[in-house]
């Protein structure tokens, strides 16, 4: 247990900013790993609007170690960073922010995220068709993650707003060799789409607390040899991964993705294992 | 006990910034006295080279609420400041920082954290002649916040230094209107000033751990009617302290003064009285 005794001068301080943040479950979930496993970080959360200021503040304090960052900074605070990964520069956002003496690199965490919650369910990726709805923040990310870290046959990715889609699939078509199948979603899209999915990965809002009683996929699509990731963690089941359990699909709720993002922060920030568990069951307790 | 599970996204950060930092007393005082009330803060410790951008980041940190500011930054970082105390311009450093919901406040709690060490110890200043031996960065402060809070009768100002004593002589005579009488520091000036003098204030690092077998005072000028207070505090009780307390003089040690400004510092950060005997406890704690 961190006793205030135990905070002195060698205390790493980490951090999520953004705005409004008054309702971040990160400083819960980073400063029970700490105390886990007994190490001197303290993590806080900082309402932001100047993040230019923020990250000359974050240089200027030695041990400012991490910066978790989330919306409406994760776009602009790029421009201000001295290192970006290079899957993160295409995708175009991130949420990690490390302090190496001074140097600020960037990072996404979204996209390996998804991808730990597909390997850790042991859905086999390499040679799989991957069927992505949306094509927002968190579909950017995980299709430039999936489409450069692995050997999947092809990436059918749906979406509602024509815009939106073309500039993602002109991004992984001029970034990554991965096969893409764009389509306008729509009933009859969906239904082709469906029938070659091995892998289907639902990136919208739709289904999200409060408005739970709807999904974008008609059960009678399912094939129980699918697998099913839902990035919707508000309910922890929503009606699609209901349904598609229902349908004998191997279901993988959102909540896995959220934990694994903060699970590769910590893992950024300290240069140690994470406490997956005892993260994973601060998280539960929140959403109770 | 401030547990990690009780640092959460409305915990207020304060911390020191200094250059070096690692042996600050300060987190471990203020943590100390967050714990033993209860409040939802946090103290770290910085080590910072770079003022201006800390400051920034202080602005961009909403719950950022103080900081204290030790050498080698305590008078540059005034003008980064948005506003600063009468006093402390004219004193010209400052060892706190306040943020009003972006806006920085500079005060100093040294020459305040002083003048209580006095008052605590019943030591009446009005009407009365006091001596200061020294003109660097602490008698500037405690110069003049007694010129300016109280009304002592005449302020005997004695140091080697004569280049640093007239600057002082000349603030002090341009910024208050307390009668000063200044001396360059030997062994008749001093037989002079100590003859008159009912508040003696050392200011000097003479008789500081490791030189701690020395004192400027010559035991056979004491009356045991004097006050002596002695800003060292390594020893906690100095050679001149334990012979002026031999004379039957009242004596404070630096301690009094050390615990009053991170005392003064916490009620400005917090709003809150400072457990002041939890402080102490853990200064004294941590000077054996």
């Amino acid at each position: 247990m961190k006793t205030a005794g135990t905070i002195g001068t060698g205390t790493q301080l980490c951090a999520v900013i953004g705005n409004p943040i008054a309702h971040s479950l990160s400083p819960a979930i980073h400063n029970a790993a700490y105390e886990n496993l007994g190490l001197d970080f303290v993590y806080l959360a900082f309402r932001v609007e100047d993040v230019q200021s923020a990250l000359a503040g974050m240089r200027a304090f030695e041990n400012f170690r991490g910066m978790s960052v989330t919306i409406p900074h994760k776009i602009e605070i790029m421009k201000y960073l001295d290192q970006i990964a290079e899957t993160d520069l295409a995708i175009g956002s991130i949420n990690t922010v490390i302090n190496e003496k001074g140097k600020l690199f960037g990072l996404g965490t979204d996209g390996p995220g998804a991808l730990k919650a597909l390997t850790d369910a042991d859905a086999d990726i390499d040679g799989q068709n991957v069927l992505l709805l949306g094509s927002g923040g968190a579909a950017r990310a995980i299709a430039f993650t999936l489409a450069q870290k692995t050997r999947l046959n092809q990436l059918a990715i749906l979406d509602i707003d024509e815009v939106m889609l073309k500039g993602l699939v002109s991004d992984l078509k001029a970034g990554t060799k991965a096969r893409i199948m764009p389509g306008l979603l729509g009933h009859d899209t969906l239904v082709v789409a469906m029938k070659t999915a091995d892998i289907i990965i639902h990136c919208t809002p739709v289904g999200m607390h409060p408005n739970e009683d709807v999904s974008l996929i008609p059960p009678t699509l399912y094939r129980h040899e699918q697998v099913v990731l839902d990035i919707v963690y508000t309910p922890l089941e929503t009606k699609l991964l209901f349904e598609a359990r229902e349908h004998g699909l191997k279901v993988i709720s959102g909540i896995n993705m959220f934990i694994n993002q903060a699970v590769l922060q910590f893992e950024h920030f300290t240069g140690v294992e994470a406490p997956v568990e005892r993260m994973r069951q601060v998280v539960m307790e929140y959403l109770k």
